[in-house]
């Protein structure tokens, strides 16, 4: 996996190039919110989706990329004052913070219509990934999500509490997976196969965030349970695929 | 050009389908920022420029909805107290007055993201389109614009005028008239033609929005000469393509 990390991280440098004038920062700043920090987790996604659905890893650089670069702009934004209004992200000031509340709003914007110009040079299968995340990163999932959060009613129950999981976080993990098998050239059975595998990988790596900070303790019981739950369901998704799974498997284990 | 206008309405209100759940508003918002109003003016010039580029009209369907509904997003978070700060546009409260502030943000990604999204039907075509419009709509271009912009400093010549216009309004019509090429199929030549009458038309349209406003008086006389010059460009541009160009060279004489 660190082949992955450094080959998504050479690929985010080079499509955040710092050449040509600056007006306003942005580039400056698209660079303080993406490099020198992260855990690339689902780059790594869309890298073991790939090769578990029989690609070769290298393929999916072009969406790797994207997921990160998306993955990105949604905690730009989510930071604004009009948002959620942290002021400190990673231990540093949040872009906002240290380059301007307009200029955070246009840096975000820039992020994901980087995101999507990321895809292009996966050619014949450009289509079919543009579609795959703007699906997921649109007002059905990840944005109806944001919306959900900020409206600031507490999840009384396990299911609104996973809605909002889903949207938040699986959407993008769901996505991350799918184009890594979009990218393998995966048929449609193998594309939801991967799909559902992001988006259980995604709500259960919320519920242990959550395990973590101790939020939601009125429903930790059951997001306990679920974890084990989501745990089984991702085994069973990837148990067709064998070995080629291994990295999906390896990412799923450390969720335990 | 009605067909072409009824044409983009059915597929925006398509695209913004208004099923499915809508928390905090955000697909009604959606459907408020872009449907009934505006002059369609983007996808008219991508149908027009697909026209003359040898294409059918409908071929340049996905493009030209994705051109409006990235327009929309650039006029949601323009509008934003952080930028603008405008109250009304068209007759109706902005965005963030009608449907509050995080929502209209998280609107504008909503549509920046659609727009992307609107591009995927093009198959085989649709990593060209993506490129073109990532690219117009990025950092380089139309964001680096706004960026200029909200640094608030006067435009002091000519020169500095146009690179303003160029971003804020050229970009995007540069991008609409390229993708109209791209939906026909044209070679290297013709989209980089075309994308040049686009930028022209776009700094031009500026160029007489700020005549009829009134705005930046003391570079008027020299915008008026610009307006003479880039007519003549677009026309030189036009010249080998014929009679299939008419429809663009209608939208060029609107702005004598």
């Amino acid at each position: 996996m660190e082949d992955w990390r450094a080959a998504v991280e050479a690929d985010l440098d080079r499509l955040l190039g710092s050449d040509g004038d600056d007006p306003g920062r942005l580039r400056e700043a698209m660079r303080y919110a993406v490099l020198g920090g992260g855990k690339r987790l689902r780059p790594i996604m869309t890298f073991a989706a790939c090769v578990a659905a029989g690609g070769d890893w290298p393929a999916a650089r072009p969406a790797a990329a994207a997921v990160e670069l998306l993955h990105a702009y949604t905690l730009v934004h989510d930071d604004l004052p009009a948002m959620d209004n942290d002021l400190v992200r990673r231990g540093k000031p949040t872009v906002h913070v240290a380059f301007g509340h307009a200029e955070a709003i246009l840096v975000g914007d820039a992020l994901l219509t980087a995101a999507f110009g990321a895809l292009a040079p996966l050619g014949p299968r450009a289509g079919d990934a543009v579609a795959v995340l703007a699906r997921r990163a649109g007002v059905a999932e990840l944005l109806g999500g944001q919306a959900r959060d900020i409206s600031g009613a507490k999840p009384d129950s396990l299911e609104a509490l996973e809605r909002l999981h889903a949207g938040k976080t699986g959407a993008l993990f769901a996505a991350a997976a799918e184009l890594g098998a979009v990218c393998a050239g995966a048929d449609e059975e193998l594309r939801g196969r991967l799909a559902r595998f992001g988006m259980a990988y995604g709500i259960a790596f919320q519920h242990v965030d959550d395990r973590d900070d101790g939020d939601h303790p009125a429903l930790a019981a059951g997001a306990g349970q679920r974890i084990v739950e989501l745990g089984a369901e991702m085994d069973r998704l990837l148990a067709p695929l064998g070995e080629q799974a291994a990295a999906l498997r390896a990412l799923a284990q450390r969720l335990r």
